[in-house]
Parts: structure tokens; C-alpha cells; sequence
């Protein structure tokens, strides 16, 4: 389905209009149209993969004790991890510390291979928003992403995929129960969203629906059952999931 | 399609059965065969994940210049990433050292989540053959798998998918133009099949046809344009792949 409306106003204002087949590609509409608050949103898209970007903002590299790489470091989360808006994060007993991270998600449009910087709006869908949660002791323990970054509701995306945005210098804001933790801007990205999709493309083969996000600002933190996290994007909207223990 | 004969007699008396729909659950033969030398296998699966396990052999471990871990290490490879028998490992151009990794494959047979060790042969469909093809210099510069790993064809499959293996302890090994490299034994894991997947299913949920890549014994080393890899496992057959610069 389509969002029509004003992205940053009331969301009781916008309408949901069904499309007749998938978003990539000419839309058509079937003419069918609901208020937004009749509707369930499921996560917007079920990526083949999700590929991340660590340390892409100076200030978070710093508060993780160390410096933004000079390449991209980049790890994945399967397709298991991805859920909805107001959908639970659910956190693992295994972990004593899950941490938000909110971040900008890009949204792959075609299938596309080693995509020159100059090229890579040609590939993009649009944008959506992500929290890309982390079992930050884990992740400390490992000294890797793997495990960390895996679990089950580990990777919510939403509210839905906005094809217009110029994200090249927006508001990222993540609060915890209504207090902001993180504010930052996209434009302090180490690597700008060009320069991702010409490394991340020169590794591998992306497909439509597939996701990039794009790394967080400083003030990650962590998160507790009966919490409410909620990420948001200047233009986008608002990602809001609860937390519940497993 | 089904294989039958014995895996590890002479290839040309194979022969390829074809099945009428997917290979889990009960499988119906349609009638049709074929000798084994008339067919071009292509990778046995398409995962929707692949799940790897780092330093999971001893001596491979001290190799890299570490211990095995206390828990296993997990890292993915991407659906891009897989490629079948016969088919070209591409050497990207950004690395100077890219290696072999011989390693038994678990298939899951069906969607799974916190499955014990001691009901883990539940899950299994079966085992084939993987090469974890590994950018060495990268994975040592990034302190990570995330791009060392993850390249297109870096994850060779099959040649088929065999249902009736026991593979707690069969001979592993891999031969580059012919000279045998790694010569191990899966009973020399440091945490077995069924330990591993109950370390992977209490952390995401597994899809059938997700592949669990269950590390490489000690013996890893470059490959070259121009040569050819082959991974055999006992009873299970080899899976080949000639080398080329992408």
C-alpha cells in the first residue's frame, strides 16, 4: 500500500492506498483506501538480506571507545530479525544489556552490482527508518556482530517506505519512553549513503527490497521490558516498538 | 532432484531422479531420470540464511593465532554469496589473499526456534558440502567477517544434499589442483552439530533449506586464477569449483 498525506503531521490525517502488485517498478493503484488508524502496518519490506554499516557516525564510534573506520565496516542481519512497527523487541535472557540504535534505512529498488557513487540514487527505492538492536555485552564478548546483532525482533523497520526524501541531511532522533537519547543528523555520516551502496554493491549482488542501514549517532543505550522505544526521521515519520522480555 | 547410487563410487554410475515438488517433508517421484553425467547440478539449496561458525576445529584456531571460543562464534553469508558445483569462485580485485575453507553444511528441514541439542536431528534435512571462501587480508584488516566474508560465489553448495549421512565423525578434506590442503575430521569440532544448533535456533528462528556452515580444520591457504578447488567429505562426494579473477 501507499501512504498519502503529510509524512510530519497528525497521523490520524493520513490515508492508506492498496497497490495492485509490488512497490518496485510503475505503482498502480486499485483505488481502495482506508484511514491510516484502521490499518495494521507490517514492516514495509522482508529484505533478502539487511546489510549494516558500524561505526558510521564519528560520535558514536567514539562513545563505543574508538575511531569511524577508514572503509566501511559492514555485517548483516537475516531476514529473522525483521519486524514491524509496535511490534515487541523481544529481549534474549542470554544478554544483560540490549541497546537501541536508531538509524536511517535505505531501501534497494533494483537488482545492482557494483553501482558507481554518482549512480546509486538510480537504485534506491526509498527510505525507511530502523533500529538496529544489539546485545551490546554480546557484542563486547564476541568482539564481532554476529550473535549480537541476530536475535529474533532484532531489527524493526518502518512505519513505511517514503520514495521522495532527500536524506542527505535530516533529523535522527531516538527516544526511550519519550526521552530523547539520541539526536544527530544524517549529514555527520562517515560514509554518505553514495558512497555505501558503491562499497556495499562492489561486494555483493543487491536485490529489490533489500536494506541498508546506514549507522547510528551517538547516545545508544540500553532498553527494558515495558519500555517504549520510538525512532524518528525529519520527512519519515516514526518507528515505535515496545519491549518485552522472551 | 534426487540423487542415487553410491556417493562414493565413480560419478558416472549416478543417477538423478526428479521429484515433483520441494525436497522437505515426504518426497513424490515424478518417474523421470537421468544419468548423472547428462545433468548440470546447480547449487541444492537457495537459504534464506547462511549461518557460519568461526574457529570451530582446534588446530584451525591456533592457525588463525587464537583459542576456539567458549561459545561458538557465528557470522552470515548472504543468499548472494551462494553458488553451485562447478561454477567460478571470483577473486575480487580489492584483495590480495583470498582462501579456501572446506567445511561440512547442516540443511534444516523445517522452520525451527530454541531447539535442544538433544532433538536437533529433528530439524535436519541433511548435509552437503560448503566452501566458506574467505578475503584473509580483509577479514584481518577489518577485525571482522562482515566484508571478508560476503562477496558474490564466496559460498560454493553441493553437490546435493545427502538424508541419510551420520556426520558426527567423517574425513573432511580439501584439495587445491590436487594437492591435499586440509585433512580433518568433523568428530575434531569443538562444539558439535547438535550443540551448534542449539546455539543458533535459541538466537534466530531457522527456515528450511537455511544452511548451518560448520567450520574448517586446520590447512586454510590462498587460491589463484586459474586453479581449481574440490572439497570432499566422506560420504557425502566432492564439490568442485575452478578459481578465476572477477
Amino acid at each position: 500500500a501507499a501512504i498519502e498525506g503529510d509524512l510530519d503531521g497528525p497521523a490520524d490525517q493520513l490515508t492508506v492506498a492498496e497497490i495492485a502488485e509490488h512497490p518496485f517498478g510503475q505503482v498502480q493503484f486499485t483505488g481502495r483506501r482506508w484511514p491510516l488508524a484502521d490499518v495494521r502496518l507490517l514492516a514495509p519490506m522482508l529484505p533478502s538480506k539487511v546489510v549494516c554499516v558500524g561505526r558510521n557516525y564519528a560520535d558514536h564510534a567514539k562513545e563505543m571507545g574508538g575511531e569511524a573506520p577508514a572503509s566501511p565496516i559492514i555485517f548483516l542481519k537475516p531476514s529473522t530479525t525483521v519486524i514491524g512497527p509496535n511490534v515487541a523487541i523481544k529481549l534474549p535472557a542470554s544478554s544483560e544489556r540490549v541497546d537501541f540504535e536508531g538509524e536511517l534505512a535505505v531501501v534497494i529498488g533494483r537488482p545492482c552490482k557494483d553501482v558507481p557513487a554518482a549512480k546509486a540514487r538510480e537504485v534506491i527505492l526509498g527510505y525507511t527508518i530502523a533500529n538496529d538492536v544489539t546485545a551490546r555485552d554480546q557484542q563486547k564478548a564476541d568482539g564481532g556482530f554476529g550473535r549480537a546483532k541476530t536475535y529474533d525482533t532484532f531489527c524493526p523497520l518502518g512505519p513505511w517506505v517514503e520514495t521522495v526524501l532527500d536524506a542527505a541531511d535530516v533529523e535522527i532522533k531516538t527516544e526511550l519512553d519519550g526521552e530523547v537519547k539520541q539526536d544527530g543528523h544524517t549529514a555527520q555520516m562517515v560514509h554518505d549513503i553514495p558512497a555505501l551502496i558503491e562499497f556495499i554493491s562492489h561486494i555483493m549482488t543487491l536485490l529489490p527490497g533489500d536494506v541498508i542501514l546506514t549507522g547510528t549517532p551517538a547516545g545508544v543505550g540500553p532498553m527494558r521490558p515495558g519500555q517504549t522505544v520510538a525512532v524518528s526521521i525529519e520527512g519519515l515519520g516514526t518507528l515505535t516498538n515496545p519491549i518485552a522480555a522472551r
